[in-house]
């Protein structure tokens, strides 16, 4: 694992422009903010080319996705693109309706994503390009089929979109389009019970892809990041705490998150 | 009280769809996660047929209200008619605007409701069909009229909108068009300083709905749901503690919330 | 400072309507209601009429803004002015995009603010009307100016456009069009950890506006208060507390806040 990138989130404080969902815009915010990271949200049309110019990484979050809204993602996709910084997608429910999934193919046609993550049921939509029969959680027998076929699916994904794939789940699996992989065991299966821990997950790997030297490395970190956040915040647990404490816990350990901690307390293994 | 229906909420997961406002989308999306629910938060109209077909109950809240989503509203309205799914309308304001009081009125001439929760204020708007001088949160001389006038309110209005009202006060009034009637005893003073515990409670009345025997089975366990979660919440307030740790400890409750322990601390009376 | 400010909005619980964006407009509801004010959150153009019917106060934050909702606060602020009830300006990010700039100026010349509220690179921007190249936070160098600069900008800006000018940052600067000015130095840098610590204290100063002599006396008590809240939610901290607990603690401080602990409390000086 690249050994500085928290520290250099704190550093340089990137700012990270999100175009995302008003279910979970103030956590997507605050868990930046906890990182060091300085989030803009912003998804008025005319503003997008503006905030392009400050931005050192955007974040499209197709979650409570409007028409107004997915043409803010397409300008600001491409400003990004122009100027070269890294831009991340999150397509959050994208196997429930027509209007996310063609949205999701749209801007998959024109913007370069340096990364794309989801569930395994968005990144198997995705594949698919098949309108799936569930919400924005993973479906059961999705989540059943992880491990080899994950794998499996991450790199065959990553190779066709040509962007790192993150798949999130009991086990994260990520992959590169030159086949590279990672399989990262920390988590809980708690942050499936608080909303937006997908969305928290997609701003920090955002703001990781500002500063890291590639983006399976910035996948990587920010996987390992929230992994172990929220195994921190489990631990941290009282009796009476339940998914509202715990959303608390997991933002306020991203904010004492150090790389040297995140080094000690990550497992993960490296496909080749 | 119907003995299950926490435990089939968490057992089958109802999603349930939420067209809702942004000031406390966030809150109902948790304590759904919390009773073990799936929410879905969208509001694009192009979106609400496919939403319409894996959502197991439907919430309209008209709290921070547009145009683009009271259409929105009307057409997810009628598809979950059309699938024989419960929807609850929240008219959160009703009184305060023109917009929400035509909006409200729209949508009772199209949309069949199972239930309609909303405080005294809210609840007598509907009745009178007169646009009243004040805001979100009953007035207080609304709020003193709670207890006979409530009663007999909550079942003109059931009986007149053919469906389950819920009147949520100090004294939480259910009525169902038959006249069958609860008061419920449960709650705090202190949810009333906390946004959106109303929301929540709308929130938590279309999950029970979604599987329960009726409506007003559905409507008493939410509302003895609120109440005793409230209530636990307030137990554990610490010196230091305000409405925003108590926002937290009231979803961490919800979490904990078991029919049993329900069936022990509801307090409600039946009026037949 | 005037004595009985948070005892008189505890007393009237004042309407304060927001127009505000979407990140953070849970959070301004909610220490509103900590408080003791009555927030309405409301942002379509045909309901502005109405909200302004019973509206104690004002907000327009531009955060998130969209050519909707700039629509809207036009409407608003000119409904508001007519009925005489005071109106905050929150230019969130003003220097970051046209569309926020041009929203300001124009909101600036067709309403009537009681006080505007931002970090000292929106309050430049203000007065340089020329868009500075930095985000929402405020720029490292504009923050090294703080002081003697900052207490001339503020100055300068309140005489010019005829409205109390509060700047927050590690001192709070605030000036009336008179020339009297306050710099209040309570506060913590964690503060600028949480998202929405400045759209807060806007809202606390619509509220304190709602019931003041004046507006200046409306920002001191707001500048205060927040400021010793900061620093009472600082003191609360434990261990593994990071920004997320801060934000529930900060509005918990809120709830408990006393005019005599505010007395107690607060550090400021006058400048005549």
């Amino acid at each position: 694992m690249q050994k500085n990138i928290l520290k250099t989130i704190q550093k340089q404080k990137p700012i990270v422009h999100c175009i995302t969902n008003s279910v979970t815009i103030n956590d997507c915010a605050n868990i930046l903010l906890a990182a060091g990271a300085s989030p803009i949200m912003a998804d008025e049309a005319e503003e997008m080319e503006d905030m392009g110019k400050i931005a050192s990484a955007l974040v499209l979050n197709i979650g409570t996705l409007s028409r107004r809204t997915a043409a803010s993602m397409h300008i600001a996709g491409k400003a990004a693109n122009a100027r070269g910084i890294p831009v991340v997608l999150d397509p959050v429910g994208v196997g429930a309706t027509t209007l996310r999934l063609e949205t999701a193919e749209s801007l998959l046609e024109s913007v370069r994503f340096a990364a794309i993550r989801g569930n395994i049921s968005e990144i198997k939509t995705l594949d698919d390009r098949v309108r799936s029969s569930h919400g924005v959680d993973a479906a059961a027998e999705d989540a059943l089929g992880a491990g080899e076929e994950a794998l499996a699916l991450a790199r065959r994904v990553a190779k066709r979109l040509n962007t790192v794939i993150a798949i999130s789940g009991a086990v994260d699996i990520l992959a590169a389009p030159s086949g590279a992989a990672y399989a990262v065991h920390n988590g809980d299966a708690l942050m499936a019970r608080v909303t937006g821990t997908g969305c928290m997950s997609t701003a920090i790997l955002a703001a990781c892809a500002a500063v890291a030297e590639n983006p399976l490395a910035a996948a990587l970190t920010a996987a390992c990041a929230m992994g172990v956040a929220g195994e921190q915040a489990k631990r941290r647990l009282t009796e009476l705490d339940g998914n509202a404490s715990y959303r608390s816990y997991l933002i306020d350990a991203v904010f004492h998150l150090t790389d040297e901690a995140l080094d000690q307390e990550a497992r993960y293994e490296l496909f080749e």
